[in-house]
């Protein structure tokens, strides 16, 4: 019996600008698309990528992790290098390639993902990293940001930090780790969970941008999160400073 | 008796992409003519910006320092401010401005420029840092072109390693440092000295590739050098990688 697809495990990079966001849709250009598009045309039959996250409008990845069925079998290294050729010049570049198993879903099998979200405070725009961070024009406290962040860390009711149209079907979930890092004017917030809720990442980060400013104490957080109340969570940070990093397996 | 102008010292950051360079030309658009015009709308007269250094057509700044001439006095807080609000959307962004006394020559005064030149070395294209860096799709040993360089540092006659096009009066530069670190993927060609000739960083950094390809040897690159024979050099690194960091005064 003729087998109906073979799989491949991509590593993708992209810059979310020009997307509206990974997932295929009707009347924009999505990451997904990009990849499948291009996938049909050297197979000349149809081909289905899936991604471990579904990142929005703007979002950025390091690694995106995705697994490509193909309707025939063709070496990794082509793979990569087809899907590299034929993508141009959209900004997705195919970091990697490897034949797996069909046992192996990019979505599914994922154990945790990380995010990075970047801020950079200054008054100037941004012109080297234009649309690759939040420029926040006021100083922040990355020390008092990593302490009211550990109120998050955990199993929690996230109904605040999520967003509106979030279609998971509970609100719980378990956030492993966040921490904050600066280097001059750059900081950093990377967290890591085995999932995430729908605009969760930058409901924390625009909340915790309150924080960084002296606006908000840690304990405002605390009492933010136990109100499980959407109402009561910061501005949602942009999507430009939004950063899938990559999925663990 | 009116004093004709006031001078301030700018710090600017730019993107080189889609600029012909710093200097201001007849039939495309510089970095400095950006400035210029923004400072004439809001000071509705003529205004004159100097910079420490000319970059070519392509190559980026993370602090570039200007000195900036304007037929009234304003504020530096409103210079600032004023022109980044005029440049925009280029990506240009003024770091910050204080005003100078008129013995301030961004060109002349400056003791000591640092240059950056980046490679990324990977076969898949450049998604998030596109036209940042030079993407090179082989390994680069970066310690062998750490070695190679120091043959380049110290007082030397550079005929090999400048342009044909190159204005400088004489072929002797002094290279203070040269350093190269790498981090994964990327390695960071670092570079000081009193003043570059035209092309000579790029210059270097092609040279630099061949040897982190394994096909120069460092005594390939001193005997390039003693040569003092410009078709000598190796390949001219390509702009985008190239990034003037700062100029010392």
């Amino acid at each position: 019996m003729e087998r109906p697809f073979w799989r491949y495990r991509l590593e993708i990079e992209y810059d979310g600008g020009p997307f509206a966001g990974w997932q295929r849709q009707t009347n924009a250009l999505s990451v997904q698309q990009v990849i499948e598009d291009a996938a049909a045309k050297f197979t000349q039959g149809t081909a289905h990528c899936y991604g471990a996250g579904r990142t929005d409008t703007g979002v950025h990845a390091r690694a995106m992790t995705a697994h490509l069925d193909l309707p025939k079998e063709v070496d990794p290294f082509t793979v990569q290098n087809a899907l590299n050729a034929l993508i141009r010049p959209h900004p997705v570049a195919i970091l990697s390639a490897e034949e797996v198993s069909e046992d192996f879903h990019a979505r599914f099998s994922a154990k945790e993902r990380q995010y990075l979200y970047r801020y950079v405070t200054r008054r100037a725009p941004l012109a080297l990293e234009a649309g690759k961070a939040w420029q926040v024009p006021y100083a922040l406290d990355a020390e008092a940001m990593a302490e009211a962040a550990q109120h998050l860390v955990g199993k929690h009711d996230f109904t605040t930090f999520r967003s509106s149209h979030c279609q998971s079907k509970s609100p719980h979930k378990s956030i492993t780790e966040i921490n904050v890092t600066q280097d001059e004017e750059r900081i950093d917030l990377f967290l890591r969970a085995p999932s995430f809720l729908h605009n969760q990442v930058r409901s924390i980060a625009g909340t915790l941008d309150r924080v960084g400013a002296g606006r908000w104490s840690a304990d405002d957080v605390k009492d933010a999160l136990e109100a499980t109340d959407r109402t009561r969570c910061g501005p949602v940070a942009p999507a430009e400073g939004l950063y899938f990093l990559k999925a663990v397996y």
